[in-house]
């Protein structure tokens, strides 16, 4: 493509309001522009990008078995209110109505649509197992729109949907996804790691994110320094032993300690350690109070807590629930002598403690001395706090380090949950009726452009990898006024194109400094600049990645790209 | 692909309510299913065929010079507001607001979301002409959504757009972009034309239509018999001249004709020819009152009344307004003794009447002996009629002929509409600041895709051209429990798929009678029958259009096939 007839706008400045690389090098290099908060338009490059990783995962898709199709973004508001979604979503469903008045939502996501389009034409479990997917534009009114197209409000997604008879079919189909994105996200050169993530409100079992390793990433990865285990920071078990000390046991004593709320004031203050201190932490676990202990070094993990109760909301207590249940402002609330109302529950940990500190349930008072299984009635000891940095890793093997990650896919088993509400059902062997189980599968397309990005940068601007760089060879004439170069650089730009090189020539009349700084943004993996030998048949040829630079001549210049582009 | 595995929901049954044939073949042959009303899920073999079309337009495209990009769905009102057409679009133009209450259109079209991309980012005239397009889903929420995709709600569009510095630069990218759609609805296998249309409100100068010929079109084609020439019916200009009769002039008289209004009960009331009767048509232009006059054969052209007086509206005169303006009811109107406040003017057919008839402005009567320059005051003679067949066609080569057409695809000369209100600048040559000149070129994209079926099919279903097959070959075993059957069968699949071919593999269970009815539906150009001669190694290969059919042995297949597909 010639430079001059497509739409680059490189910026020499990095925008002020983009905060993270991605965003910043998208911007300068001229690969998308901002319409409204969380808005994008992929200029020429970027789209060009964007179709590159459409067409591994499309491949890898197929590959896994899966047929493409294409849903419609407008989506009837009948079909939200029969999976109770319509309710549900909240916010970031956009909504509208037609001409008649009548409802839709925008797609944020297809379970409803796909389930309805199944349902009507499946009826027997000889039509399945079935996978179908799409590439598409979703449209999500995120509270807090940030990081370019990392976190959009319109944003290119692969949605993929699987329907089965049974189980163990889910179970082949899910693995044969998690291999496909292990796939796509390798092919697109990202550092990723698949982790067990928390299957949340949608009520499914397995769940594996796709995480794409970055300072910048919102989630915390939690991964063990030696083996392939990963997992979101929230789904981490904790495999730990802890030793009690053989210490005496004390008396418990009721001590003065004003205004010694958090764990860190109180153990100066007493000085001693905080892994001696028991945090107590109120709970609203579906109506009912939870009192749960963890040790004064470790944080609670509400997740953990919802599901040792099997529990639907689990909430922090307000401060008026703190005084209603243990009769005690926060801050100085404990386990010892607290109703019946109240279910304590505590931390493995916990039992390690000797002699231990805690809140007494009355207003400026600790207790010291305290020996849990003595002083207090625990209903259940569990794993019940955050794995941390230096634990072992769950799997057994290695130790556990954090590292931060851009979810860009996600495999699911989504269960009965649509196929149920929405009565998505089949005859089974025996004639008799049976809810179609699901799985869905999905993936940020567009999030993963930007990923890629900010892996794969470095100070001038960003570093294709060769799979999804927008063209391969950038051709560069320093002078396109003067002719030998000009004649030179054209010939190639035809050459490298008929041997079936993806080529951008800058064909414009820009000062070559200009035309070298642009092309650094841009990032194509192999830069051919004709100068000033170009009569001798002699280019010169950078390595974008290593910065590698050297002299080639015409002749020898078709056998050099084959051994650094690989075809 | 493994017709077991993907989605091909095929009916036995004409659905009832899909009125024309693509729409039809499109349900019955597992292509689409609609969601509600205009809205429709693309299954995977229509996808298929959606993103072979979505090539041809590209390679098209960026053979014209044009560059991909993709812009949002969403766009913000302001953008509408700045061209003014947040209030003139209409209900078409479906609106929502996002969490913020700030509205945003959902794209219908991309000219103010360009035009604000290309201004931002284009200063001067050294950066022009710029050709960029994208294909995309555009929203329209029509008024009566109908014949499947072919006028939905939902669809996908091609729209490209160019920027110019001068009149002389868009010309020439208007050709090459018209050159570029003539060869993409050649590919397509279409029958159609490039047919001259009405700039309408867009405020543009030339403009052409791409219609594909087919009856069930909503637009009439006049076009001649022996030359290039076609115009949207409303377009066409008459290029006749009437003889004048020479018989001698009588006196005007004015006779009673109780309940005789329309030109069929006069001519026959009076046992005088339509071509003697006058033609009234009054009209409020611009809120002034025109009488207009055609041949009682005739038909009154209102883009030409339009035209003639450079109006923004014209509208037929209610029954109120002809009382007001000519003291009588509609039926009894004309144009002798009519008030100075009604301008009167006369298609170029009525100077060859001689003694005529027309309404007498007063009801129940008319007028016979009617000459028209004796009796009444023209202001003007102009073409102000419709072509009809049989006339001679305005290029004067051949006689005029009427075709229904499908509209997939326009282009339009824009010209500083969008670039002058929404403030889109460069500076020319001489540092002047201008405003950008336009062009803008649409394909119908899902409707090119219902347009090949309404031309490509039969009583059993649809041929598709091998250019926009979903696949080129489907394969069928008769008998899948046969093993030799089956064995051959999946070795001509990977065979077939191998050599580069793409392939449907009927693996199902079902009946060779069900598989071939929907073979005959899905409609691929060759089908490769494995049945009873498998053993012998010999299959039947069938030729979709034609029907012809023919045994061939598996050596020879592959030569076989290279002869039928072409590659």
């Amino acid at each position: 493509m010639k430079q001059s007839m497509t739409f680059i706008p490189t910026l020499r400045e990095v925008p002020a309001d983009a905060e993270v690389k991605s965003h910043q090098l998208m911007l300068r290099a001229g690969f998308t522009r901002q319409n409204t908060s969380g808005v994008y338009s992929y200029l020429p490059l970027a789209h060009k990008v964007l179709k590159k990783i459409e067409q591994i995962v499309r491949e890898e898709m197929n590959n896994a078995g899966a047929s493409e199709l294409l849903m419609p973004a407008l989506q009837q508001a009948e079909l939200w209110q029969e999976s109770g979604r319509w309710y549900s979503y909240g916010p970031e469903l956009m909504r509208l109505k037609d001409r008649h008045n009548r409802e839709f939502a925008l797609g944020a996501t297809h379970e409803e649509m796909i389930t309805s389009l199944v349902r009507d034409e499946i009826k027997s479990y000889k039509r399945l197992p079935l996978s179908l997917y799409q590439i598409q534009t979703k449209f999500r009114d995120e509270k807090r729109p940030r990081f370019g197209v990392l976190r959009g409000r319109e944003f290119i997604m692969k949605d993929a949907y699987s329907f089965h008879a049974t189980h163990e079919s889910l179970d082949e189909v899910y693995v044969k996804m998690f291999t496909a994105y292990q796939n796509i996200f390798s092919r697109c050169g990202l550092d990723f790691r698949a982790v067990i993530a928390d299957s949340g409100a949608m009520g499914g079992t397995d769940t594996h994110e796709f995480m794409v390793l970055s300072d910048i990433g919102e989630d915390t990865i939690a991964y063990s320094d030696t083996s392939q285990y990963a997992a979101n920071i929230e789904m981490a078990p904790v495999n730990a032993t802890y030793e009690k000390s053989t210490e005496e046991q004390k008396e418990l004593v009721k001590i003065e300690t004003p205004d010694q709320k958090t764990i860190e004031e109180i153990s100066t203050f007493l000085n001693v350690s905080k892994e001696s201190c028991i945090k107590s932490v109120l709970f609203n676990v579906d109506d009912k109070f939870v009192l749960v202990l963890v040790r004064g070094d470790h944080e609670v993990n509400d997740i953990k807590v919802k599901n040792l109760f099997g529990a639907s909301v689990v909430d922090l207590a307000t401060a008026e629930e703190t005084i209603k249940a243990l009769n005690c402002v926060p801050g100085f609330i404990g386990p010892i002598n607290v109703s019946e109302d109240v279910e304590v529950v505590a931390d493995h940990a916990i039992s390690s403690v000797v002699n231990g500190v805690c809140g007494a349930n009355q207003a400026q008072y600790h207790f010291q001395g305290v020996n849990i299984e003595r002083d207090a009635k625990i209903t259940r000891f569990a794993d019940l706090r955050f794995i941390q940095e230096g634990d072992k890793s769950p799997d057994g093997e290695g130790t556990i380090r954090f590292a931060k990650g851009i979810e860009v896919g996600h495999v699911f088993k989504l269960g009965t949950r649509y196929s149920e509400s929405m009565n998505a059902t089949f005859l089974d062997e025996n004639g008799r009726t049976q809810p179609m189980i699901m799985g869905c599968y999905g993936i940020g397309v567009s999030r993963t452009l930007a990923a890629i990005i900010e892996q794969h940068h470095d100070e001038n601007g960003i570093v294709w990898p060769g799979s999804v760089a927008p063209f391969q060879i950038h051709v560069i004439p320093v002078n396109i006024k003067n002719d030998s170069q000009k004649d030179l650089a054209e010939k190639l730009y035809t050459q490298f194109t008929q041997n079936g090189y993806e080529v951008l020539f800058d064909d414009r009349a820009e000062r070559v400094g200009v035309k070298f700084a642009d092309s650094d943004l841009i990032g194509l993996p192999v830069r051919v600049t004709v100068g000033k030998r170009a009569d001798e048949g002699i280019v010169e040829v950078k390595i974008r990645k290593t910065g590698e630079s050297f002299e080639v001549s015409v002749d020898e210049l078709h056998e050099k790209m084959k051994q650094i582009l690989g075809n």
